[in-house]
Order: structure tokens, then sequence, then C-alpha cells
């Protein structure tokens, strides 16, 4: 069949008495020595964090673990009804949902940060490039991603305290200045109080440590699988998802039935 | 319809101003202070973990997350390749093969060992305890879990290592100790080198931890979900995906086509 | 690298001009002229349905597409709410819950009754393998496959109808009246209504069909997806995933809130 | 917590004796009398399809089930070998590659067409609007969907093959001919052979059946699940993916390692 392209990986191979991950031996260098964030940060750039990149990415993981019974949690908890001995179908089910809507979301603003700021020189005044960026988003009748929540009002703690992180580790540069200033200016804009959300400050922070913006979807669901664990455990101890199940049936479909 | 059972779940409610985790303000208490291997104790156990169980279980979840051009890696990238879109599902694809002959048999040997000690008194010899499992399994022509590996022989060194850093942090008792004795009572009676291979360590290891063995593979899908992000990562720039498939495809059914 | 095997696959190729599977050229031999259900045999028996052969297995399929709002049809409907632009990803997660406890089980009936009569020779009478079937289930403590249903008593209707075409398309033989039997014995024994379900027609029909045990739950995939496109359909319009979501939220953590 | 939407389905319900879908009872109108395509019939329009869209549909849904080897026959090749026990996990991992670059383009295609024409009167020229839509896609830089293929030149026998069905049951109107003048105009630009492709195809009739576009990846997924029984069946008995593993694991890490 003519000539073919070279298969290549740079990331792990293995022999008998050996594991090694981007040069590192699996259970000399790193077992014991690095936590699973570490190892996170290994398989995005290739080399171990420093301490600062270490606190910063493990709190931006941290921050996507839970938040509660999310449409994704009750996805895991229906498909472990239905397929209990499929630990990991119950998992990959509730990541699944993890698209544009939410926690996917992420990317969105950390790819409207780095686009904005690609190649632009660091003098240039911040506030024209966020006008910019929310005049195009309202001319295309767009909802500018990372600011906003329809809870967690007029600040998200959670944005909050990443952003209180990033600046003791560091990252808080062009990209945070950016997103604060895009809420700012959609706020009055908007004439409505419109904070950096979770989203948005992780997009931010994450565009500051150089993860790349189609790379960000990513962090959300490494995180939100371990979340989903916790509700696995829970469904089988003390479940939900049959009576979510029942009640859903019986309300929805009540006008359809002759005897009732 | 008669009488509904309550729904309820302990695990995380969300205010204007807080996200509530097991107990914890997320923001306040979590964020900047623990890792991502931090976040998964508490969802399994409600509670902070402490610093040996710490360092223990981000052991365990780091020595799951790459094994290189796996089958579930594969599949992330073949599945990226058709749905580049869709981050989340080509992590997800790549979690569903973690089943019972790869990943998910770190269950299969937590839970031969949880049974094996249920109500068993701490007095009572583990040697006729290993026989026991090694005749059972025998008998029913059934793969003991948690020995033997096609490559890694005489040793395991994640296994090895993995042991090593349960001694120091006290996690080395009787479920390690039983672990151990099925594999040299197996070695024997099959005559050739059967050591504790990865995934027993880790089964070994999760139960002195207390983790169920029903939530053990959830370990092995946090993990390897991180691992696939790097696989995704090196597709967006170095691809093979296409590679694998031209080459599958041409080979494969040569022998069909008449003009070959 | 040593020798490897050879890739070789005998279901499909294509040329510039053609599409052929199974021998049968796509475009000119089967578009047109075949149903979805008859391409379904072809992938299981490589070769084109009789007429009985088409009603039957179409039939098997039609019975499964629609169940209302299953629990897999809630998964898909949570899962487009948060990834609206993976149609794909939302009946892939309606379809992960379709395990042992759900449309999977027609896997239990079929390899209960296909083990059951593998070398018998057919005058043994069937009453005593029936009788056999039940202790040995009740001895386990295990629940018998394909008999009972919480709601469809004292029998389910499509199970019933399946069973009539299958007496006219010529597929009622020992495996329906096995069926049959198993049903009959263990009513007597539990002393309750035990009629054969759905699933346990569909598993006895496919074993008359030779359709192989583990080929089973395929079925029940295949048809699930067509129905799961009528409920994100529904969803577009029509949503109510968004409301479970808001409506099990608050009431699973009220009592967790101190401002209530 | 103050007023909530009431949840309302009106795809099926069922009691004790009936299971009713879209008005019609499962078990006395549907099963033995429809095939699995008119099901899907039913479940996008409500109503059962008259002989015309029952020959048009089902073979627009068979055109789709099979193309060999595709990433997505990989991925659930590869995923079974994993996880055996969770058959659906398989055909739902295979599935999940199902997006903008295989087999969702049928999205693209039908989504031109319909926006294309939507509140255009039916005598408005068809040729100026081709010719709008492929300067708009040269402008942008994007590839038009629904025509050119690598393989099936210079005409997709799928696709002449189902305008020809399209024809004889009266489905060939405006859409159609849209297709065809986009193909004709497009190969005229690029000075090269651009034809309908089958995604093109399908689009286009799927568009003259009154498909909304946003529906029309769901008739690929459920097409391709059947197809991906046939692919599990044949790694059962003559597995490929372990081979594919260790070849790819091997050459594509062999630079790595320093014994070779």
């Amino acid at each position: 069949m003519s000539t073919s392209k070279e298969l290549r990986s740079d990331i792990a191979w293995s022999t008998a008495d050996r594991v090694v991950v981007k040069g590192f031996d699996l259970a000399k260098d790193l077992l014991g020595q690095i936590n699973l964030g570490d190892m996170a940060f290994i398989e995005i750039f290739d080399r171990l964090p420093t301490s600062d990149e270490s606190v910063m990415l493990n709190a931006l993981l941290v921050s996507f673990v839970e938040h509660g019974l999310t449409p994704s949690a009750l996805v895991t908890r229906l498909t472990y009804l239905g397929a209990p001995e499929s630990f990991q179908a119950a998992i990959a089910a509730g990541i699944l949902g993890l698209g544009t809507v939410f926690v996917g979301t992420v990317e969105g603003s950390a790819r409207m940060l780095q686009e904005a700021l690609e190649g632009v020189p660091s003098e240039e005044p911040l506030d024209t490039i966020a006008k910019e960026i929310v005049a195009r988003h309202r001319q295309a009748n767009q909802k500018i991603p990372g600011i906003g929540h329809p809870i967690h009002k007029p600040i998200d703690p959670r944005a909050e305290r990443l952003l209180e992180i990033a600046t003791d580790c560091g990252f808080s540069g062009r990209y945070v200045q950016l997103m604060w200033l895009v809420s700012r200016v959609a706020s009055e804009h908007y004439s409505k109080t419109l904070p950096v959300n979770v989203t948005g400050a992780i997009g931010a922070i994450a565009s500051e440590m150089a993860i790349p913006w189609n790379v960000c979807r990513g962090l959300g669901v490494i995180a939100r699988s371990v979340g989903l664990i916790g509700h696995i455990r829970e469904e089988m101890g003390q479940p939900i998802a049959r009576e979510i199940w029942f009640r859903t049936e019986a309300e929805a479909t009540r006008h359809l039935r002759p005897d009732l």
C-alpha cells in the first residue's frame, strides 16, 4: 500500500523492570514523590512542575471536582442503576455531558483570551482589547465566556480564591487582567453584575500557565471524574436514581394515561 | 402515585457566596491547600487525609496514570480523529475499556482480599487462607487476580515501589501479607514466577486503606483520564490514529479485493 | 519484533466505484431493497434473511426501541443539556446503562436457555431441565432471567405478541417451550405469577434464530439507540432535563443548607 | 423552591397490559407489522411512514451501517478487548467518534441546504444560491459539506443509488437539485471533480423528507450502531485488536528503548 507514515509516540515505554514516562522512571522518580495533579502537569508539559505550578494546577483541578448534584452526577447515578457492573461506564457517561454548556466553557474563556493576546505586544493597553471582545460578542449576539453565574453573585467564591492563589504563585498577568476587564466592561454594557466566574478564572489562569486552550476542557474532565466517584459511592448506599426515574416517569406521562 | 422516597445527598451544596463539599468550604478550606489526590480521598472518605494517607493515595493514583500506547490510549486517539470538537468524548471512550481485562482487575484483587479477611480474627494464620484462595481458583480454572504480568518479570517495578511506600506510610498489614502469600503459593503450585503485579499491589494497599473493593476500579478510571489527556495532546501535534486506521484497513481487507 | 499475526476482516471493503459488505454490493444489492433490521441480520449472519427471519428480527428489535422515560432516556436528555453539540455523545451516554439490570437482561435469558440445551438430544423432556434451572437459581439465591415484571402482569403484552409472531414465523421450538416451562415452574415454586417477560421472550426467540447469547445485548443496544433519538428530539422542543436537575438538587441538599 | 415547570413527555406510557408509543399500541399495532427503520420514522415524525417514506428512510439508514474497518469500528474492537463484559460500552465507544469529521458531516450538508432554502420562494432559481454557498465557503476557507470523497471518484456509488431511489420515491426536489448544483459549481471553481458524496446525498434527501438538520447526525448514529455489532461479533472469533495494539506500541516507542 505504498509508503506509510511512521508511528511515533514520545510518552512512555516499558521493559521487564521499568516503566518510563516522559523520561522519568515511574517507580523510582515519581511514585511517592508527586501527587496526581503533578502527574497531570507532566502529561501536559513533559516536565515536573515547580512548587508554584504544583499548587496552582492542583488548585485549578480541585476547584472543578465537585459541584453537587449536577446533570453530570445525575447521569452517572442513572447509568450506575442500569449497569452497576460497569463502574467505568458510569463515570464515562457522566463525563460526556461536559460540553459547551457546562465545564467545557472553560475552553471558551481560555480561547477568547489566548486568541486576543496572540502576538500582541505587552505594552499594548488591555482595555481596548476588552472593549473589542465585548463589542464583538454583542454584535454576534453571543454569550461572553467566563463571566456571570446564575447563583454565585456578586462574585463566585471559587473564582476569587483561585485568582488570589494565582497572585501568590505568580500567575496573575495579562490574561487575568484581561479577564477582569472583560467582566467590568460587560457589566457596564449590560448594566448588570457579570463577575468573573470559576470557568473564567480557570481559563485565565490556565492561559497564564501556558496551557493551550484546546487542552483546557481536559482539566474539567479529569477533575469531574474524581467527583463522580463520590457520587457512585453515595448512590451505592443512599440511592436516588430509581426514585428520580419513577417520579419523572409518573409526572411526565400522567396526561397520557386514560385511567388517571 | 402513592408515597415516594425522599431524595437526599450529603455531598455538596452551594449558595451565592459558598460552595460546601463534605462540610468543607471549597474556596476557603480546600483550594490552594490540598492536591487532586487528596480531593479524591475526600470523595471516598468524607474527611481530609492524614499526611501518610495523602502520600499513599496519590502514589496509587500516579502509578496508574500512564502506561503508554494501551488499547485505551488508542481508543481515545481514534475517537479524537473523528470528533475533535468533543474532547470529553475522546476521554470517555478511552475510559470505557477499563473493564475486567485491564485496570479494572484492581477490583478483582481487592475483592479477593477483602472477602477473604472479612470477619477473620487477626490471629488467624494467613498461609492457610492463601492456600485456600489458590486452590479455589485452580478448581474453578480461574485466573488469580493481582499476580503475574506478561512483561514485568520477575517483579513489577511499580508494585515493588508501591509496597515500599506502603511500609513507610503504615499500610503494610494483613492484606498486603496475604497478597504476597497468594503470589508465593501460586508460584509454587504453577511452577512459574507469578509476582504481585501493580493491580495486586494497589488492590492490597487500597484494602489496607479501607477503600471498599467496589470503588477500586474508580481509582484506575480517575488516573487513566489524566493520562489520556497527554495522548490527546500528542495526537494533536504528532498524530498516529489516521495511519493506524489506513494500515489496518488495507491489510485486513486485502484478501477481499479483486484487484490485488 | 518477531512474527506478528495477520490482521484480517471479512466484513467489508470498498474501491472507487463499489462498497461491498459481506459479498453484497451495497449500492446495487442492498439499498432500496432491504430494511434496517435486515441489515442487522446480515451483520449477525452474513447472509440475507428469509421473509420470516426478516419479520421476526424486526419485531424483536422494534419491541425494544421505546419504553418511555427510562433511566437511559433521562441520561440522554441530561447529557444533551450539557453538550448539545455532541448528538452522538448523548446517545452513547444513554446506551451505557443498558447493562445487567435493564435491557442487557436479554443476554441472561438467552444464555440460560442456550447453555441448558447445548448438546441435549431433542427427545429429552424439557420439564426436568426447567426444574433444574429453577432449583439452581433458588439455591444460589439468584433471580431467574426472563420472567416476572414489576408492571406488566399477569402477562407482558410485548412478550405475548412476540411469541405469537414466533409461532407464525416458525421460531417457536424448544427454547420457547423451555422458557414457558421455567416461567410455570418458577411461578409454582415461588407461589406468584412470574410470566415470561419481554426479555425472556426475546432471549428465547433469539435462541430459536440461532443468535448467540453473547450478541443478544447488542439487539437491545441497536434498538434503544433508535428510541433515544426520539427523546433528544423531544428534549429540543419540550425540555425536562434542566427541571429534573433543579428539583433534585433542591430537594436532596435542602437538609444541608443553613438558611432553610 | 418557588414554582417549578411541569415535566411532560408525549412519547410513551405503559400500564399492566399495554405499552403505548406515540399513540400506537406497541404489541397490537406495531410488532410484526413494521420494521426497525419505520420505528425510527415514528420516533422522528410521530406517525407511520408511507410506503415511499419507509423505503427511503430505510435506504438512508442502510447506506450508513457498514464501511468496514473505520476508526469507529477499531474503537469498538479495542474497547471490547478491555471490557468484553460490557457489550454496550464497546458500541457506545464506537459511536463517540461520529462527530464533525466522519458520519456527523451529514448534519453539515443538511444544515447548509435547509438554511439556504429557508423562506426562499420555490420559483427562485437555485443556481444563484449554489454560487453563493460556494463563494461563502471559499471566502471563509471552509470545506463544503457533502461533496468530494478521497476514494469514491468520480461518483460515490452509494450517493448515486440513494438519489435514484429518491427520484423513484418522490424525494428529489429542490434540496437535491441544490446539492447537485453546489457540487457542479464547486467542481468548476476548484477545477477538480467534487461529486455529491454519500453524506451529501443523505443530507439532501433527509431535507426532502423534512428531517431537521439537527437530527440528521442521529441517523448515522443509529445505523453505525448496527454495523458495530458485526465488528464485535467478528472480533469475538477472529480478533485483531490485540495485534493492532502490540504492533503500534512496538513501532511507536521503538526510538525510546535503549536496548533496541
